[in-house]
């Protein structure tokens, strides 16, 4: 199995009332591979927050598609780290 | 100015003792960018740390380059994001 | 000036719909004394929300208030931390 | 089996080296306990350090004695929040 450590970042307005309670949905959905989410405000309107995940790599691609087209978010980005097994030490 | 929030990803060994003194020297040269750190324990050896960073482009360029090239940095990816004020809302 | 650097917890029901929404106005409306959110799912149906301040401990104390008498917060507590400017190296 | 969620709060130096390595020493020893760490330079020279913890309670409280009177760390706090299911909903 090929786990994977791995960012998610998304910016949103949360004036955009629904984004948040839609974001959380998807979220606790998948809870099990999502460790912990940061949250900045990044300007007056504007929130970031960066999604710590764990998983396999399949999974992983496929909720970050999701959050990523959830309306409202402005910006997303999926960050895909290795887990340094395959890397020099 | 063109002002921008961004995610910088970091992938370490804990073990290796000097990696996080390093990492946490050069965050700290650069508080007023760094907004705020979160860490994860991804597996037995390695930790991810995800920054929060909001300010210049090029200065966020300059100090994700600064810490991926730091010993011990198995992985690392800085990850930009428009603060959306180009963006259609 | 006494400025005191705090940790605000939170607990809640996701589930209750209104309650995130509520809870990031009021975060919002002091986005220059909350610096950052760390958002955990603790169980099914409870998440935690841990809250880095930094500011006036009078302004800390009543946006605490306010956050933990917010509707569908189960739990919460404020946790106040000195700069350590008072306190031996 | 009593499972709580807990907000374990440190306040330290990061000039004293040491501190920030022993620090990582104990939270890797029990990272099955502890989700994720947020960290925030709260002035120039005092780091706050958030921690959310799962697990019994009497595991969480040994931790944070043991973090707490870590060389260094200046202030800590253990805040402990039910998990909710003893409360009204």
């Amino acid at each position: 199995m090929l786990v994977s450590g791995s960012t998610i970042t998304l910016l949103y307005d949360h004036h955009r009332q629904h984004v948040q309670a839609a974001l959380t949905d998807i979220q606790h959905d998948h809870h099990e591979v999502i460790i912990a989410t940061l949250h900045v405000h990044l300007d007056h309107d504007n929130c970031m927050e960066l999604l710590a995940v764990r998983g396999k790599a399949a999974v992983i691609k496929r909720i970050a598609d999701e959050l990523i087209a959830a309306k409202g978010v402005k910006h997303g980005k999926l960050t895909v780290t290795s887990t340094g097994k395959d890397l020099p030490t």
